[in-house]
């Protein structure tokens, strides 16, 4: 098991700290909580100064808690936790607190300036700016989440009848992530069978497939914590028409120039370009409307973001997807992705299943 | 199939507009949304005025929420959501805008003020107070996606051999969720057996069954958008001792007194604290850190809490678990958890199953 560097992280943190003259950086984000300390539960603060880190979580966490976690102080708090998190900052005369304002509430930072004898002071993405660049150990578990997802989805293809629906065929899908050792799904498996396909986000409902069928599949699992996305677009039996081969081949083609764009250095706005100027060329610009892909890692979408209004540069370590798709309402739709990390000079792509256009 | 009343609780709504003097009600959160407009996606922006209502989303959603939402004006927007909904609430010269502070990232907050020409003022839990007391139709939905989790429950206890995992049983439930029509778990199933049963949230892991373990399993589905919640605890062939069955009595008659104690118009407090006594008085005080009890709708988690901190009053219509719990470190824990309504006079119980210890 590759260890969780966050003995690095919490250093990382506080040499931002001495950058901003503040004596602490207070987060209750679950994410950047796991990511600080290593604790997965559902609700946590946790509070980061020069020489202390504290973890306090409430008593249903408490035990699992002193047990995983070795980075942070574990302290049990009971009650509102805003004032908690007050009264432990001026105890130790913090004076001056940072947070996240891209991960707090309004409420939240309302109740903590109530309380709190300093002050506060909102850093855009703290956390979330570091987490971006990932380290040996999350590619390695973000790859094998990628591969047990690969794995599942192999399988229950071969598991495939003439007029199952799409919703058996996603929990099946689910199933086998389990089966293979997810926690859970990263995200709701989409699932979509035919023209209903053209639904970029669309829900799985109770159509049965049909030969001619499109079969469009985003799926990703969560595996020790991290997150894998994958999209594959399949018929069944037989194409539906020359118009699906044409916009099979224009996505695959846009996806492939995307993916050799990428490397270190490059923006994330220039990639999207790259798959929206080959899908624009070949006269489907129109429907093609959603980002060309998104960071992923303890979360499903993270930074950075692969849209025309990204102002993210990608950098070596980042681990990003490469999703562009076409979609024709009434008819149908493609999509696809593949997960992959930055490197010096390219990328590395993760997802090892084949692209070209599969009759199932 | 029950409706929907989108448009009911758009009137409800705009009558506390008139109340604050305000504009438009604006939102960004998924839940919230869901329950104004029917729209499920992951990303939406609501606003709703004296005279219309809008629902904002991106080109992903477009065709379904089209096909969907007839309460609200569906719009597609793109790039950055925040300057957007300023510039059209700036076009329809709307200045007094109200945003609920629990629910809005304090950077949204900060960004929308930046591009707003008007006031945005924070008016706490909006939606979130007019969400905890439940239509019929909702209660109705929440009923059927607690029976569809028994009715899993119930089958895959049937499946229990010697030597499976935590983590095998919670997948098998979790599959059984979705054969039945459930989209998704309402949260991570909590299966844990023997001395791993004193974590109260703890997460499934590779211990095997073994005859003499504590099973406990705490479970919800999600069905047309409702959640539920149930916890049992069972013991595998043979109890684990005397111990056991005195925290299991214990917990089960403080659970029956919480249950009692539930009606119109008394205070969530009370019935915790009825629970609280009952544990405390048998000596276990001490283990039993959690509260009793929430409310439980479109999100697995809402108002009200019944916890020592609360100041909620229960009324008729609302929908709460009550779930008191008993957890010795190191040996095991019980907790037994009902989903129920409030009504005038007292509650009535949705969970079917039965409460007393079961030898699987």
């Amino acid at each position: 098991m590759v260890p969780h560097h966050h003995d690095k992280r919490l250093d990382v943190l506080r040499t931002r700290l001495g950058v901003w003259g503040a004596d602490v950086f207070i987060s209750f984000d679950p994410a950047d909580n796991a990511w600080l300390t290593g604790f997965f539960g559902s609700t946590s603060i946790v509070a980061v100064t020069a020489e202390e880190a504290w973890l306090f979580c409430d008593f249903r966490y408490l035990e699992q808690a002193r047990a995983s976690v070795t980075a942070a102080q574990v302290v049990e708090f009971s009650g509102a936790a805003e004032p908690f998190l007050a009264r432990h900052l001026n105890a130790f005369c913090l004076k001056q607190a940072v947070c996240d304002p891209s991960v707090m509430t309004l409420a939240c930072y309302n109740r903590l300036k109530e309380h709190y004898e300093g002050e506060l002071t909102a850093q855009p993405d703290v956390c979330r700016a570091l987490r971006t660049v990932k380290e040996e150990g999350e590619i390695a578990r973000i790859e094998k989440a990628s591969l047990l997802a690969e794995d599942a989805l192999q399988a229950v293809l071969g598991e495939i009848r003439p007029g199952m629906e799409e919703t058996e065929l996603a929990g099946r899908l689910d199933y086998a992530f389990r089966q293979r050792g997810a926690q859970r799904n990263s995200f709701d498996t989409i699932v979509l069978f035919g023209e209903g396909s053209s639904l970029p986000h669309g829900k799985p409902g109770n159509r049965g497939l049909q030969p001619g069928d499109i079969i469009l599949i985003d799926c990703g699992c969560v595996l020790d914590g991290y997150c894998s996305d994958l999209t594959r677009t399949f018929v069944y039996k037989q194409s539906p028409g020359a118009w699906f081969q044409e916009i099979y081949d224009c996505v695959y083609q846009a996806q492939a120039a995307a993916l050799a764009a990428v490397r270190d250095g490059i923006s994330a706005r220039t990639v999207d370009e790259t798959a929206r100027t080959a899908i624009k060329n070949s006269g489907f610009g129109d429907y093609f409307g959603h980002g060309t892909g998104h960071g992923v890692g303890l979360e499903i979408h993270e930074s950075p973001r692969l849209n025309p209004e990204s102002e993210a540069i990608l950098a070596a370590g980042m681990v990003v997807t490469v999703e562009p798709g076409i979609y024709l309402p009434g008819r149908g739709g493609v999509r696809i992705e593949d997960l992959l990390v930055v490197t010096p000079s390219g990328s590395r792509v993760l997802t090892v299943l084949p692209k070209e256009l599969r009759i199932l």
